[in-house]
C-alpha cells in the first residue's frame, strides 16, 4: 500500500505541478459506453452484471477510463475552459487471466488535453509522461518514449507502400510482427492478403526497428534494402519537426520515432507512442496518443485531444526490477513518548503537540503536517520495556517523562538508533524534537 | 475532486501522524464474506455479480471495510507485530436509493486498533477520530462524540431493570427510540413485549438524553422519575473511569456518555460511540466501538479490537452547512510562463526548472513537490493575448521571455493580481518567483 501511495503521489505531484486537474468518475458504467469505444467484444474482458428493479440496466466496472472522460466532456464541453488539462488515478478492472504485468484490478494515471490540436499539446503530454519517470528515477539508460504519427505514416504507406484501402491491414501487421517469430510473421502476411511489395517493407521496417534507427547510415544498414532506406529516410523528414520540438523540450535523448508504434486501437488519429523499457523484458509502461475524434463517438462536439495511460502493475515491476523503488516506504514513527508518571495527561498533551505542530511553514493549508507521535497501550511503568517496545516501533526518537525530572521541568531525549540521551527543559521540546530530526539518525 | 482530495489527505496526515499504517483490499470479495457478520439481508443492499466460467462464484461490490480487514487479519494474525495499528480509505458500494448522506458510492476512513484490550486503545481511537475533527474546523461548538459501554449498558440493565434475555430487545429499542415519534414508541414497546418497567425506563431514559444529561442535578431534573436518575447515576459511575481518560486527553468537552448509543451492529462487545453534529440535523458523522469477537467470526485468533468509521458523504454536507470547506481548494497554477522568444527551448528549460524546484528542503523524498507551471499551447507571440491566457488560468504570477530582455540576460517577472512587474536576471529566475509568491498577492 505504502508503495502504491507513493506510484500515485508521485503521478498526482508531476500532474499538478504541469497546471492540471485531478477528476474522477464512476467506479461503474452502463456497459453500453464501453462498446462505444471497443465495440462488442469487450464486453468478455470485463466484470459486468445487471441493476435489480425493473429497468435491468447492465454495468460494467471500468477497464479504463477514457469513455468516462469523453462522456463527462461530451456532457460539459461547452462550460469548460479550453484546453481542457485533466489528470486523474482511476482503479481499474479486467475480468482475464492474472499474469505478470497484469492484474484484475490495477491503478491507472490517464493525463489528457482536450480542445487543443498543436503540437504544442502533444509535446507536453511526452514531456509529462517523461517527467514522471524521471521522477521514478528512471534515465535514458532505462526507458524510451517510442513515437509515431498515424497521419505521417498514413501519408508514408499511400506514397510509397500499399494503398488507402489496405492501411487498417497494414496497421494490423505493423501492430504485431514485432512480438512475432519469422514463421509466425510469414502466416500473418498471407492471412492479411499482403503484396510482395508489403511484405518486404514490413521485413524491412521490422529489421531496421529491431538494430535500432541508429544502424541507419552505418556498415550494418548496407544490408537493408534501397528501398526501405528510402522509406525510412522520407518518413523521418516528415517526423523532423515534432523531433525538433521533443529536442527543444529536453526529451531528445528520452524519445525516438519509431515506424512500427500504431498502437492497437483504432481511434488515433495523430501522434502515437508506448515508453518502452530498454532492457526490453516486459509490456509497454505506458502508451497513448491523438484522438480527435473521439468526443465526438460519445455525443459531445468535434474536440481534438490527446493524452496517455500508465499503470502501476506494469512500472512497479520495471522500479523493482532495476532498483528504483525507494526504501523506508513505510513511515516510522517520528517520536514514542515513554511516560511513567502517574497523571496521564501530559502524556496526552505532549502526544497532541507533537501531532499538530507545524512541521513546514511554507506549506499551504492543505498538506501541512504534524509529527507522527506514538506511545504505549500499556498500563506498566518500566521505562526499560516501554523503551523495548520504543525501539521495535522504529521510532527515531524516544520522549521519557519520568517523575523525579518531570517535577523539576525536564524530560529527557533518546535517540533511539545511537543511545545518546539527553535532558530538555518540557517547555523546549517541539525544538528539540525538531533539531533530533534534522541530525537524522 | 479536489474537496475529496482534501478529506481524503487530511483523514490520511491524521492516521499516519498517531502511528497507524495504511491498509487496503480488492473492490470485491466473495459475496459470502458479507454475510459473515452482517446475515443473509445484507445481500439486498449489495452490488453483487457471478463470475464467468465454471465455478460460478458469486461476488459483491464492497459495502464497508471491516470484513476485508477481519479476513486479512485472520490470514495473518500471528505474523503481525500487535497491537495492529491500520487505517484504509477505501471506496465502498451499496445498491440503495440515494439521499442526502447517503450515496450508493462513497469513501470511508476505517481506523481500528487490534490485538489490545486496554482502555487506552478505547482512548485513541476515540483521539484519533476527534483529531481528524478538529483539523476539519469542527469545534465543540460543532460536533461531539456520545460514547456508551455495552458491557456497562448490560449490567446496568440486567441489575436495574430486566433479565439476559431481553437485552437483544432492550438494544433495538434503544437503538430506534431516539429517531420516533410518541406514537410509534408506543408501538415498539408492544412489539417488543415490554414489561411496565422496561417502557417507564425506556421513555424516562428518552427524556433524559433529549433535554441533555447536563439536566441531571438540575430543576428540570425534577420531573424525571427517582428511578431513572438512580438508574442514570449508577450508570454514569461504571463510565467514570473512561470519562475522565477521555478528560485526561482534552477530550471532555468533545465527548459524554450516552446511554441509549448502542449501534445497530451485533457484534459490539464494550465501548460503542458516534459522532453527531450538535444542531441534531444530520445522521451520524462516524461511528465505532470495540468488537472482540469479530475476528475469531472469519476464522482468525481470538483478537480484541477497537475502531470506527466515518464516511465522505455526511462529512462533506456537513463542513459546507458550517461554512469549514477552504476556499481555493483546486490550486491555480503558480507561473504562467510566457514566451515570445524565436526558440522554444528556453521556456522548455524555465518551465522544467520551475517544476522540479526543490521547494520544501525540509521534506522526505515521498512528499518533495516542485511549482506549478504552465505555458501556452498557441504560437501566437501577442505579448497581450498570452498575458490574457495566463490570468484567465488564475496563476499567480507571469513569467515573460521577450528578445531585447532575453539577450540582455533578463526576464520580467508579473504579479497578474497586482499588474506590478519587475526585471529579474535569468539566473535568479527561481529565487525571484519564490520570494514573490512567498510575498503572496
Amino acid at each position: 500500500m505504502a508503495l502504491r501511495r507513493y506510484i500515485e503521489e508521485t503521478w498526482r505531484r508531476v500532474s499538478l505541478r504541469h497546471g492540471f486537474v485531478e477528476v474522477d468518475g464512476p467506479t461503474f458504467e452502463y456497459l453500453d459506453l464501453y462498446k462505444v469505444k471497443s465495440g462488442d467484444e469487450i464486453v468478455s474482458q470485463l466484470f459486468h452484471f445487471e441493476s435489480r428493479g425493473e429497468d435491468k440496466k447492465e454495468f460494467a466496472l471500468r477497464p479504463e477510463f477514457t469513455p468516462t472522460l469523453a462522456r463527462m466532456i461530451a456532457a460539459k464541453a461547452n462550460s469548460l475552459p479550453r484546453p481542457i488539462k485533466w489528470f486523474s488515478i482511476p482503479r481499474c478492472y479486467r475480468s482475464e487471466r492474472q499474469q505478470k504485468g497484469r492484474l484484475r484490478e490495477f491503478i491507472q494515471w490517464n493525463v489528457d488535453i482536450v480542445g487543443d490540436a498543436s503540437i504544442n499539446a502533444d509535446v507536453e503530454i511526452i514531456a509529462l509522461c517523461v517527467d514522471a519517470l524521471r521522477e521514478f528515477g528512471l534515465t535514458t539508460e532505462d526507458v524510451r518514449v517510442e513515437w509515431n504519427n498515424r497521419e505521417m505514416l498514413v501519408k508514408a504507406l499511400t506514397e510509397k507502400v500499399t494503398t488507402a484501402e489496405r492501411i487498417p491491414a497494414a496497421f494490423r501487421i505493423l501492430d504485431k510482427i514485432g512480438k512475432l517469430r519469422p514463421e509466425d510473421r510469414e502466416k500473418l502476411y498471407i492471412d492479411e492478403a499482403c503484396s510482395e511489395k508489403e511484405r518486404m517493407v514490413f521485413e524491412g521496417l521490422h529489421s531496421i526497428v529491431q538494430k535500432g534507427l541508429d544502424v541507419i547510415g552505418t556498415e550494418q544498414a548496407a544490408a537493408a534494402e534501397d528501398f526501405i532506406l528510402e522509406f525510412n529516410n522520407y518518413f523521418l523528414e516528415m517526423a523532423k519537426p515534432t523531433a525538433e520540438r521533443l529536442k527543444n523540450a529536453g526529451l531528445g535523448k528520452y524519445s525516438r520515432a519509431q515506424m512500427m508504434i500504431v498502437r492497437g486501437l483504432a481511434y488515433y488519429t495523430g501522434l502515437v507512442f508506448e515508453v518502452f523499457d530498454k532492457s526490453g523484458a516486459s509490456r509497454a509502461i505506458a502508451g497513448g496518443g491523438r484522438y480527435d475524434k473521439l468526443i465526438e463517438m460519445f455525443g459531445g462536439p468535434s474536440l481534438p485531444a490527446v493524452g496517455f495511460g500508465m499503470g502501476d502493475v506494469v512500472l512497479e515491476n520495471i522500479l523493482r526490477e532495476k532498483g528504483k523503488l525507494p526504501v523506508n516506504l513505510v513511515s516510522a514513527p517520528d517520536v514514542f513518548v515513554v511516560s511513567v508518571l502517574d497523571d496521564p495527561a501530559p502524556a496526552y498533551v505532549t502526544l497532541s503537540e507533537l501531532r499538530t505542530s507545524q512541521w513546514n511553514p511554507e506549506h499551504t493549508k492543505i498538506s501541512q503536517t504534524g509529527l507522527s507521535a506514538v506511545s504505549s497501550y500499556k498500563t506498566t511503568k518500566n521505562i526499560g520495556k516501554l523503551l523495548q517496545e520504543a525501539s521495535a516501533s522504529g521510532a527515531k526518537l524516544a520522549l521519557i517523562l519520568a517523575p523525579a525530572e518531570y517535577d523539576r521541568g525536564i524530560v529527557k531525549l533518546k535517540n533511539l538508533a545511537t543511545r545518546e540521551e539527553k535532558e530538555i527543559p518540557k517547555d523546549q521540546i517541539l525544538a528539540a524534537v525538531r533539531a533530533a530530526l534534522q541530525r537524522g539518525p
